[in-house]
């Protein structure tokens, strides 16, 4: 069995505590399986401003062009708020995203029937609830130039962000959706703001012919994102893959996670574009939940998100999907069973931290 | 008593029968108090465009700069879906927003407590929700050039918006969010992504700056608009005023209002800045809630987001604070007596039209 090489980046606040928990799971499926899985791990984030003065090292950045996947925890926190921009801990994650090609971010919308109850949505709006969010990753107003603050020199400054997309752009992140709708429910409703931005009026051009020459078969929707974002806290249950773009995507697959009462639980696999040859393609896996400084190092973190996006990651990655599923099942399982971190806590459930959390998954597997 | 300058904009789908409606309202006032309100009308989006070829006409706009306020209605539907991008419905808005100068678009989330189950959300969420956003109207990424699509000749195209914020635009959204949050619980939260964008750095900056050297004896707090619309919609009660940018406003403002189950009672009021000589600003009342094409014409729609512009018109325009209590009291007492349209009907209550909800509020003025 070849071996298959992940790279974990454990990043700062709980990124080390939750990371740890998946590098438990891993070490039970090299034992269970074949998997053959070879950890390094690297320093992102402000934990490597700290170490080197950079938010990722090009040593790490290397690391993880050569791996089958990364692992990635969280970045940021207010220790480094006033770090140089291009300094700040998310600048590693950008990169990381920017330079690996990963303009595909699938954030799945769960809710686990055991934690029903969890959402401040009623439990019939979200019971049942799998949406899939598909936020473009590598362009719009994230890497857009110009992107500056100027002095007008009379007092005033001058901020400015730039939102770009090219034509190749929005075709690839569309047959992404329309291939990922094609294994779920076959509907898309692409979302963007067409009535006031000119890339809103292009996004939903180039969706709709990449639908009409290619997927004609499926259903395509469109709403504007604000409408959308409506929708989503209405009737969630309405979505199937849901296609938008950077910063809308940002907002709306954190608004999605917290709507299942399940942030904590949410992972994500962010991919690039399958190698021509060998098929391979790059990819980073992690939590939609950000770093929580406020309880970092209490060793009570829920590692339920990160250990999903290894089974993300072994579905992905490497096609491993009954080892994914039973992954799947045994967070499910261990939900069932009552046990809980702080953050999901309920009547009548046994309280654990994450490391406990951590074993009663891997028992379960 | 001098004349007070109204011009109504009914706009498109339901927007013409909800205008109705506010003047409906109006006639009540000029009767009962020395409102001495004179109405004028004209034509806005799609209704203009039919008309004269565009969004909103010269003359039109005139008007608008010589009232003393604009009541709006709604832009907007399928009908014009292939018109110019220049000439479409919402162009008209823009350009009245734009020219108007209406920088501050304060969009108040309130939940009627005799509508509570009607949210998405659990009751006890929700009930006795009271905040207040304060969009920025006139800048950002509506206005930013450039905002284009470009041919590369090489098959494929570049679309661009660009986001734009200079220091005395967030300067005086944050002083008007700072002097509104006087007004109410002291506490303005201010919403960007400065770990991504120039321009969120920049506001976040000012915004501190503005707080530290005039509103030291307020609370300012900050949240990353991803984080801050997961907390609106996880705990929307910890808000007091949210201040944030023309985009993140829309989205924000939309969910937060979609989250009181009341989006067809939501008014938002549109200001300028005072005039210096008069201390007269300009100013424009609108609905939260969109044109709904779906449902006009039917004389179904719900018109209460329009009378309770109105209310936001008699406050804000022109200091009527008895009266703008005594019609959302009208508002209230009319919910309170189970008199419903569609889009809120409950068990128990009676199904009105938009013409009897008109008249039910009316009567209880
Ligand atoms: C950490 C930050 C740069 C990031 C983003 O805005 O993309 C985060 O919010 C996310 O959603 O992954
Ligand atoms: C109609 C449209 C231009 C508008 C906007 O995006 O500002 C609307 O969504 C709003 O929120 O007032």
């Amino acid at each position: 069995m070849a071996s298959r090489k992940l790279l974990l980046l454990p990043g700062d606040g709980i990124g080390p505590e939750i990371a740890t928990e998946a590098q438990k799971l891993i070490t039970v499926l090299n034992e269970a399986t074949e998997g053959g899985f070879e950890i390094e791990s690297g320093l992102v984030g402000g934990a490597a401003y700290d170490d080197c003065g950079e938010a990722i090292s090009d040593t790490t950045m290397e690391l993880a062009q050569a791996s089958d996947a990364v692992l990635f925890g969280s970045v940021g926190g207010p220790r480094w708020d006033g770090v140089p921009y291009e300094k700040r801990p998310e600048a590693g994650l950008l990169r990381l995203r920017k330079e690996m090609g990963l303009f595909a971010n699938l954030r799945p919308a769960i809710c686990y029937p055991a934690l029903a109850d969890a959402s401040s949505l009623k439990r019939h709006i979200i019971e049942g609830l799998d949406i899939l969010i598909l936020r473009e990753l590598t362009g719009g107003v994230y890497f857009g130039e110009p992107k500056e603050i100027v002095d007008l020199g009379n007092g005033q400054k001058r901020a400015v962000d730039t939102q770009v997309y090219e034509t190749y752009e929005i075709e690839r992140i569309a047959r992404a959706a329309f291939e990922l709708a094609r294994t779920r429910r076959g509907k898309v409703t692409s979302m963007e703001k067409r009535n006031v931005m000119k890339t809103g009026v292009f996004w939903n051009e180039v969706v709709s012919r990449v639908h009409r020459e290619e997927f004609s078969d499926l259903t395509l929707e469109h709403e504007l994102a604000d409408a959308g974002g409506m929708k989503l806290v209405r009737e969630p249950k309405q979505f199937d893959v849901i296609v938008t773009d950077n910063l809308f995507g940002d907002m709306l697959s954190d608004i999605a996670a917290m709507l299942t009462g399940s942030l904590g639980m949410l992972p994500s696999a962010s991919l690039g574009k399958p190698d021509d040859a060998s098929g391979r393609r790059k990819a980073l896996y992690e939590p939609v939940h950000g770093s929580a400084p406020d309880i970092a190092g209490q060793g009570i973190a829920n590692p339920i998100a990160m250990i999903a996006s290894l089974a993300m990651c072994l579905r992905y990655s490497f096609a491993m999907t009954r080892e994914a599923e039973a992954l799947e099942a045994a967070i499910a399982d261990t939900l069932n069973d009552g046990i809980r971190t702080g953050d999901i806590m309920a009547e009548g459930c046994r309280k654990v931290g994450t490391s406990e959390m951590g074993d009663a998954v891997a028992e379960r597997f």
